[in-house]
């Protein structure tokens, strides 16, 4: 099958063997796959993302000698049912899956493995307990949304939400707009966001931001305090005496960038008793300033993926128009497109969201 | 009056004038103050320390020209009152405050303030609506451990404990031991404490520690392990699917070294959804891999001094006996020994908290 390829660091389009469906496993045909922000960074930083994961237990297990098909964001249809799987899904049905296998061995990824080719192949295997059925009216571009869309969601979930928190969304590329969507179908407002790309803040207030703030005429920060000052201060909580004021309703910063330096600024500009949500994904070593930290007892939660509860329910969110995720898909290429499509999501005016269909010639 | 100063990077006794109590402030007569870490971090780190509170609106605002008294951990004795003071509390009586100054024009510290001088110096001003009397039974040296057992309470009430968290408590100088008394306190079980100086993890067992473990000999997430499996691992609740195993249960890491490196060395080895709680005031630039954070969807908290009502609690809680903070004190020094007493400290055998007495000759 034709298949683009993580190869010594370059994307090519090779055939390689079709993935065999073990037990419990279903073979099927690639219908629709985004691309992601953590490929384009995987693709620079094999071996940081390998060496990190192994030093901390993380799931991104693999050899950067051999071949890497990524690709987990996808939808696709039922081709063929390995040995014990019980069949409930027909074959020719649209279906989308967590990028997991559940194996006897343990758990494998799809998409960050050499073994299982994920979604820039025209055929991938999957745990046949894993699969969602794509609700009928649901569109295979949309459906194949549901990764995405659910690290938004999940990270919303994480950030544990109180009536009065005022988030701010830093980077508005998919994972930020993916933020975005969750905030707004959680009701919450205002939600503020910010990205230096004029097109990546129409993306923001598209998806659901009140205001999309440009950092190079204000500090995001700023516009965010103009949205969270209390109106009556004294209705604000007490807080501690040597804290920076004047009080201000709870700060949600959503670190939605993924680069080095991004973390500490978040964290020198933070509001007092802020809470950090790292969504973005840092593959290199960073720096920091405790002491930002310290000052303002500042705390950050990093997250990563999803529950299976999450991604079904993202999907179900789709299906009823409860989330728009249509905006963020800027183009579609066939196999022989993902390389150049990689070079032309460095540009945020052009691309948020390009879908592989490596179906097409 | 005779005061230990911080001058040009040295500690250098030398007369200076008595502070002159303004409107709400009370004159008091330092009786015990002890040397908190942060003083000796700061004689190192001044600049950087100021640096870092002007960039991120921290209470450390002073100029390194000029005179510093530091001394933030006192019990003193009442000598007069300013104007417009309610003089509740007499002349003679032992009090403890907060080591701040509620001014007209604004929040100030006592002891990391070219202004204020702390409880390195015979006499100190103070607010008098934060004054606390000691109660009568209470000595003056244990009293004075009220300041740096609230620093702990703090950390364990940032930290939110639920019933199965099992806590690791990183170094056991005062902050660490403060933390694990706080923890004792709390009826928490059990406690694992590591550090690599034999005598302070003698100190660690008897403040509460159920464990103190030495690093050189087994990792302390090791000994941590032993401690939080699940015996019934059915009892476990689910956990993402890619989060390395086994179950256990949820650790809360308290940070109390306060160096570079430390941080980042927790995340690389803590369980998955560890809570890291950052009591250790490290006042350089700091490394970290993201990653670590993200593969194992860490919380890091960062936490500084306590509130008003902890700090009146630890004081209630030394009183009743509820909190013994004995075993840390392992020295007494007039103004004179205070530069001799910052170089003993670098050794943790010999000492763990030094009581400067200013009015010792």
């Amino acid at each position: 099958m034709r298949a683009a390829i993580m190869r010594d660091h370059k994307l090519v389009v090779d055939n390689i063997p079709v993935p065999e469906p073990g037990p419990g496993e279903v073979l099927v045909k690639t219908l629709a796959c985004g691309i992601c922000g953590s490929d384009l960074h995987a693709l620079k930083h094999l071996e940081k993302l390998i060496d990190l994961a192994k030093r901390s237990g993380g799931p991104f297990v693999m050899d950067p000698k051999r071949d890497i098909v990524m690709g987990h964001e996808f939808c696709a249809e039922i081709l063929d049912f390995g040995a014990n799987t019980n069949r409930r899904l027909k074959v020719g049905q649209r279906v989308c899956s967590m990028p997991l296998l559940f194996r006897p061995t343990g758990l494998e990824t799809v998409g960050y493995s050499n073994d299982n080719p994920g979604g820039y192949a025209e055929q991938m295997r999957l745990t046949e307990g894993l699969l969602l059925e794509v609700p009928n009216g649901l569109s295979t571009e949309r459906a194949a949304l549901t990764e995405p869309m659910a690290v938004g969601y999940h990270a919303v979930q994480k950030a544990n939400l109180r009536a009065d928190d005022v988030p701010l969304v830093i980077g508005c590329g998919p994972v930020g707009l993916s933020v975005i969507a969750a905030l707004k179908l959680k009701g919450v407002h205002p939600i503020v966001a910010a990205d230096f790309s004029p097109r990546r803040r129409e993306l923001a207030v598209q998806m659901g931001a009140d205001v999309a703030a440009d950092p190079k005429q204000k500090s995001p920060f700023a516009s965010w305090s103009e949205m969270a000052a209390y109106k009556d201060p004294s209705k604000a909580p007490p807080m501690a005496p040597w804290m920076p004021g004047p009080p201000m309703r709870p700060a949600v910063i959503f670190e939605c960038v993924g680069v080095p330096g991004v973390i500490d600024s978040i964290m020198a500009s933070a509001a007092a008793n802020a809470r950090i949500v790292v969504v973005g994904v840092c593959m290199e070593a960073d720096q920091f300033q405790p002491m930002f930290g310290i000052n303002k007892e500042l705390n950050i939660q990093f997250v990563l993926g999803y529950t299976g509860e999450e991604f079904t329910a993202t999907l179900s969110n789709l299906a009823e128009g409860k989330v728009n995720g249509d905006p963020l898909i800027t183009g579609k290429v066939g196999v022989e497109g993902v390389a150049k499509a990689f070079e032309d999501l460095a540009s945020p005016e052009t691309h948020a969201k390009i879908m592989v269909e490596p179906w097409r010639s």
